[in-house]
Formats: C-alpha cells, structure tokens, sequence
C-alpha cells in the first residue's frame, strides 16, 4: 500500500527536472570514493538512504596497479556484502582525483594515485557485470552538495574544496561540467599572486599555492620558524595573534579574489564551502562574505555555505553517478 | 524530389545532438541585434540562410522607452517585409547587451541602452503575436559561432568577444551559459593588473580595462600623447614602433592571462576570438597562442580561432534562439 503524501522513492537524489529515481525494492548501489589516503566505501539506496559504509588505506605507494586492482577487490566485496545482506546490487559508482574523462570513463592522470589513461570503468563492468560510472572526486562531491547537501534546491551551485589542494565543481541542474578534458573547475590552478609561491603544477602563485589548507600552513611556518595545521592558524587568529592574523587575512583576501573570478565566469546562486579548511566555519564564511562583496560591482553575490555532507560526499557523489547512469540505462532498455 | 545525398534542411543550425530544425516551405524567423549604436537585422531561414539584411541607428540617447518602442516597430516591419515577400515569419529572436535573463526573457541591466528590468521577450510576442527569444549580444554570438562559424562541429567552445569592451560566452553542445542570473562569462571583469586602470565597472585592472580595443588605444595615447585605434597600434607594433610593440605586448599578456583563467574553470577544446580587436589576425592569434601555452601547466591547450561570422554573429545567434524556441513549442504542440 502506498501513501499518497509520501515522497516518491528517491525523489531527494533525482536532478533537478528529472523524475526521481524511483528504484526497486532491495535495490542498493555500490559507491566507492578513492583519495591518495583513504577509499571511502558505501552500499546507498535509491532514495540516498546509506546502508553500509566502510573504509580502506589506499597504500598508493605500491603504485597504480595494485591500487586498480584494491579498488576491483574491495567494489567486488561490497557487492558480496550487499548480497549477503538480502539487497540486490545494481550499479557501481567510483570517484577518483586528478584528470577524470567522464565521457569514457577514463582516469587520464592522477598525482597521487598515479594514474595514467586507466579504463577503470570498463573494468569494473568486467569484474562486476554492473553498469558502472567514474567520476572526478571534487565533481561528484560538487553534485552531492548541490543534490543531496547545502546546494540542496538550487540551481547554480559552485562547491569549492579547500583541503591539501583546491578544486571546484560547477554544477547546474544536478550535473557538474568536466569541460572538454576533464579538466574543468580548476579554480585552485588561478593565479592570484602573481608574485607569490611556488605551485605543485609550476606556475607561481595560484590560488592552491597560497589558501589550500596546507599553504595556510607552509606560510605561517615561514613566518614564524613554528609548524602549525591551518585549524591552529585559524585559532590563533581568533585568539588575536599577529602572525596568524596577517596569515588568516592573507587567506581570506586570496579566496576572495578566487571567488570573485568564479563569479564573473559562472555566475551561481550559492558557493558550498568544504574540505578541511570550512571545518572553520564562521571564521571562515564570515570574512570571506565580507571580502568577496568588496570585491564585486554589478555581479550578483553568490550565498555562502557550508557543506553539509562533510567527507561523505564523494561516496555519496559517486552513488549518485552510479543511479544516474543506471536511470539513463533503464530508459534506453524500455525505449 | 529529394536527393538523399544532400543534407537534410537545417541540418546546419540544429544543436549538438538534435534532429534538424526542418521548418516548412517559406518559413522564416526574424532575427534582431540590437547594440548601441545600431541595429543588425535580419531575415533567416531554418536551415540558416539569410534571406534579408537590414540596418538601423539606435539611437540610444533618446532613451530605454523610445529604443523598445523602435525594437517593436523594427521587428513589426520586418514581419511585414517577409510576408509582401511571401515569406512566413513563424518567430522572433531578439539579441541585446548587459545583464540579460534569458529564461525570464527580461532585460535587466544595460549601460549602452539604459534598459532596466525590461521584459521584452513579453512586449515582442505581445506586438508580434509570434514566439519570440531574448538572448545577451555576446552569448547568441558565441552560439552562432559554435553552430555555424568557426567553432562548427566542437562541443566545447568558448567565445570571446574583444571590442569596446571584453565579454565572453561558454557554449558546451550548441548551448550558450547564461549563468544564475544573466551574468556568466564576464571575463572582461576578470581583475588580471591588480594595480593596472579603473574599469568602468569600479574595480582595478580588469582585463577589459587593460586588454579591450578601446583600452589599446587610451594607453598608447598615455604613453605617446597620440591618438591611435588598436588597429594603427597593431600596425604600429608590426613595423617595430618602440611604444606600439610594449602596448601590443602588454595587451598580448593580459589576454593571456585571462584565457588561462577561462581554460582553468571551463576547459573548452576551442576559443573562438571575435570583435574589433581580432581584425587584427595573426598578428594576436599567434602571439597570443604562444603566451597561452607558456601559461598553462596541466590543461590541455585550447585551439585559438579567429571568429568566421563577423558583425553578423549576433543577429544570427538571435535568429538560432528564436529557432530554438519554434522548436519547443512545436514538439510541445506535438506532445
């Protein structure tokens, strides 16, 4: 018996304009959130109901082919799991950092995971006998906060990850744009201090280099002969001490010169901010509203917001890719 | 008799992945781009034909209310135009500058033609009694390079348009980005000389301030007390003028800059370079191609396009839009 003013099955995880997924009873999608530490495991329902989670080392360190051949292992597991659980395992999703093509689900290349051009989609098909999608770690995450988290009814969303590096994920009406070579929302890749450090890709002074979690770090470090976290820097400033203060202000002003970019190319409603760094919360939404409005003249100001799926968007990102190919599968079979 | 060999009719103008537009024997779509100076018009078959071209001044100095009124007037004898020709005009697509909602169909801020909060989409099917499409100057020109000029046959193309000012539009499968609201694309508001001249949108050194045709001119002028356009700077540069070649340079700089932010946060597979300042040609495409690879360190490197529509980009992206438009409603019709 159904309730008519019951929402419809998976009515929270369909994108925008979309009917919702609906699924089927026991039905369970596979999603896994691979980073250069940790792979981020879970069994989700249609309605984006979690049944399981788990979690793995990635042990990148014994390079690229035993890391493919982990992420096989452990999907296959999760789907044994499923099954072993009474639930029927229908489709798997992967998110993985670096330079993901979509389109053909190709991991084109990976600093840490050491990635170079690996069909991981066509393999996890074969190992599973699944529909399977691969997705780019920060995009997925990006459509899990516009669908699912703080972007929640929106439709112009930028998600922006602040945590060792800095990407973002344009996503309008529930799907994130990967450009033309999976390479779009590199926001952290801007250059913002012309003068400024060294960046990991080697151009001077990109906005990675300087407010990435770990810049917030490195710069305090110089200035003071101390090491200390960006969540230290942050307290300190709170707290009134000189160097932090200047490190936290230099840190605000280069995000905010970030997100101005960001808002006169992609014009969104709301920026979600995560990765370790929004662990800050007001310290951090608080000025950087300030500055960013400084900083804009006729555009419209973007809401700020915290993410809310904190680090379970990417597996749920991933379990979104999952059910959104097996949707687009299901319509062409009936077609 | 049709020849099966032949192109189906509209097989030109349809977007990325839909049927042609077909239309019907004699149809014909009325096509407007109003700047503000003057007004591009035209006439335009389904298939992309131009079948009529007209020219009007604005004159803008009247102000907002006299200009719509001349719109609606201009377009009203463009449909009477088409039928003394025994033409069908089936709609009208209308193509103006500054802050415009494409989805609303309202004009909602323009500094060349005072328009404030105009629904002209509203007034056009109001006088027309046609279904009508309002689309920013900039995004319909990238939409009718994309389809039908020099980005014809790619996916992912950015358009930038360098005239008075700088403004650009990502088009990914023969759509153009409007944004949230209206305002995505805005690369001429890009700061790229944190130090460099006021913009006329307040900030300092946007790219539009340094990098603009008309920015070209004001500085050679600072520099040598002469008056020049950036097309004599050009020139001047060529021959090995000392001032010419350190303003051309300069300019060179800052545009590749700005593409290296746009290639960052849209990775297109093409920029299509338009406006005033790319009669220049070779002269900035290859220089500027040089600069863009020197800038970027991951990304693949867009394919620099010298635009192939000229100044009729616009009034055929406004016809593309009201084609766009016919074609919703008539499958609506049909459902």
């Amino acid at each position: 018996m159904t309730d008519p003013a019951e929402p419809p099955a998976g009515a929270g995880i369909a994108p925008a304009g979309e009917a919702p997924a609906g699924g089927r009873v026991g039905e369970v999608v596979v999603a896994l959130d691979v980073g250069g530490t940790g792979m981020k495991c879970a069994l989700v329902r249609p309605d984006g109901r979690v049944v399981h989670t788990e979690r793995h080392h990635t042990r990148a360190e014994r390079g690229p082919a035993a890391v493919v051949e982990s992420i096989l292992d452990v999907a296959e597991g999760l789907t044994g799991k499923a099954r072993a659980d009474g639930l029927t395992p229908v489709a798997v999703g992967l998110a993985v950092p670096g330079v993901v093509d979509e389109t053909t689900g190709r991991a084109i290349w990976s600093a840490n995971l050491g990635f170079r051009d690996v069909p991981l989609r066509k393999l996890l098909t074969a190992r599973l006998g699944l529909p399977a999608a691969l997705g780019h770690d920060v995009r997925v995450g990006g459509l899990a906060e516009a669908r699912l988290g703080a972007g929640r009814g929106t439709r112009h969303v930028l998600f922006l990850a602040i945590g060792t590096g800095i990407a973002a994920a344009h996503v309008v009406g529930g799907s994130a744009f990967a450009g033309a070579h999976g390479a779009a929302g590199e926001l952290g890749h801007v250059v913002v201090r012309p003068d400024g450090p060294v960046c990991g890709c080697g151009r001077r002074g990109c906005l990675e280099a300087v407010a990435s979690a770990a810049a917030v770090g490195r710069r305090y470090t110089a200035l003071t002969g101390g090491p200390a976290t960006a969540a230290e820097v942050v307290t300190r400033a709170a707290g009134g001490e000189e160097a932090a203060t200047r490190v936290w202000r230099e840190t605000i002003d280069a995000l905010a010169d970030g997100l101005a970019i960001a808002q006169a190319l992609y014009d969104t409603e709301v920026v979600v901010l995560g990765g370790g760094l929004a662990e800050a919360g007001a310290d951090l939404l608080d000025p950087l509203g300030v500055a960013l409005r400084q900083r804009l003249t006729f555009q419209t100001e973007p809401r700020l917001l915290r993410a809310a799926l904190g680090d379970e968007a990417g597996s749920l990102g991933a379990a979104l890719l999952a059910l959104d190919t097996l949707n687009r599968v299901r319509r062409h079979d009936r077609a």
